[in-house]
């Protein structure tokens, strides 16, 4: 079975993100790497160790991976993430606290010790910024081609961003780390705002996992919170985008995508700074690396994910 | 059968999309309409009565359209255009004089006419600047339902543009125009270089050309002329793109084409002035009036293209 390792920024798609990867037969969760972006550092590493906790996964260990930008030297949550996900990332929900605690080997050791150990059976999925894997491929460029597959969440193709017109959340926080994935030869699945904002679950959804457990009601607790945000900045959705878990189901669920073969970067600095787009001398390659997914089956995302997650929140108290 | 109106710049590229779209048996060329961008208009109007003389389709008739962009008051050639497609807008080959001369009636007006005439058996292919197409709809937004099919040759999705990292060249030419046009009903195919760039023609095609008539060796030479200028802008092309044939390709020929329905606009301010890019609010529109050429099956549009050009070649002097 192929082995995944989730670089997040828990975060409350992240936190869905993390339950439907563990709740799927198709793939095992071998380790969480935290990041920055939708919360700093710790509380990542937290959340993501609270809510395996709280869906009975705590065979599964929590790594912490980098703080901040590779050209930077800190990172400070920005307001708009405050809003999204809460103060403390997920959505002001009171989680339990994990009895587990992080691992002391560091993320980015995981993920370079887990490639050596898997190569090709690896898949990494990463739905925060692209630090980690910048920093790997920094170091170890030759990896590059020993990682079975990344799945991104992250960038925009065929629309606008939505932290400018040009650049999506994830891929600006690192622009540079971006780029540097990109233009390896990492086999590489990208999950923009193409699809994630094609894919969308609504309060009918969440208002099903309330009766199934507490951890149904704690999930339906944050993701109301998330959708409630939704309400005010993008009432036309009806619902909240699912950024994070639609990476998921690229790697579990291809079949639910359109994906288009296409070499690409990532703008590094002017007014575009983090925009994805296509490398134009690059664009009659055989086999580039990168698939953008440019569509997706409406509701696939939501109804699968809401399937192995009615299973999960069962399956615990 | 269906009727087409070719909105062209003659260029040699349009000089091209002329002779493909003459020789096919799927569509009936009723008019060509002249425009500005890799020429001014009276020369974009001579060159297309001249080349529709030189392969002996003297009975369409040529219309005179805009001479320049709706929110301007004059067009002057770029001299990016004039080294592209020559002085003379056909790669300095000096072409028959046509005898027939243009239509006394506009082109905005023939557009109007035909649409009144021909209503959803009507397929008009721009492969200039939309300015014809833009005052057409600015006068009579009614007729954005009317129209059977709109195809263009301009934008660019999932690369960067080619005359600014957002813009190409047709929709920089008036990007109000473009932007009326994508905003409004009209059911329209973009062909921009998302699929263009990918749609090479070479000099062992045009070689053959050579061997067939006199028509074939002054279309040879006209765009061997094309292909010298990208062996020094862009040589890893080796050859030239096929940017207005890639618009008559996607006519009759839709099934050589991937394509994305997406509501689109364009940018009309800032340094991204002339993107084309989806509109995000609008991503999950049933039934978006764009479809978006987004990749094509290599070597088809040459292939096709250089198959009709030998049957016409073969039946002028």
């Amino acid at each position: 079975m192929k082995k995944l390792i989730l670089d997040v920024d828990t975060g409350i798609d992240d936190a869905m993100a993390l339950a439907y990867s563990t709740g799927t037969k198709e793939i095992e969760l071998i380790g969480v790497v935290g990041t920055y972006g939708n919360v700093n550092i710790s509380q990542a590493v937290q959340n993501s160790l609270n809510i395996l906790g709280m869906i009975g996964k705590t065979d599964v260990p929590v790594y912490e991976g980098a703080s901040h930008a590779m050209s930077k030297s800190s990172f400070t949550p920005s307001e708009a993430g405050k809003k999204i996900h809460g103060q403390n990332g997920v959505g002001g929900v009171d989680l339990p606290q994990a009895e587990r605690t992080k691992e002391n080997e560091s993320g980015i050791d995981f993920i370079i010790n887990s490639v050596k150990k898997y190569g090709k059976d690896l898949v990494i999925a990463a739905t925060g910024s692209m630090t980690n894997l910048g920093i790997v491929l920094k170091n170890y460029p030759e990896m590059a081609k020993e990682i079975g597959q990344i799945v991104i969440m992250g960038g925009a193709l065929t629309v606008p961003g939505n932290v400018s017109p040009f650049a999506e959340a994830n891929i600006s926080q690192d622009p540079e780390a971006a780029k540097l994935l990109f233009e390896s030869e990492t086999p590489i699945i990208m999950v923009g705002l193409d699809v994630t904002m094609r894919s969308i679950l609504t309060q009918e959804d969440t208002q099903r996992w309330r009766k199934v457990s507490k951890a149904g009601k704690d999930y339906a607790d944050m993701v109301d919170y998330y959708i409630h945000v939704h309400d005010e900045t993008a009432p036309a959705i009806n619902g909240c985008p699912l950024h994070d878990p639609a990476a998921i189901a690229a790697v579990i669920h291809p079949e639910f995508f359109d994906m288009l073969p296409l070499a690409m970067t990532v703008e590094t600095e002017g007014p575009s700074v983090g925009r994805t787009i296509g490398i134009t001398d690059k664009i009659r390659e055989k086999a580039p690396n990168v698939k953008v997914c440019i569509n997706v089956k409406e509701r696939a995302v939501a109804e699968d994910m809401c399937n192995v997650m009615a299973t999960l929140y069962a399956n615990v108290k």
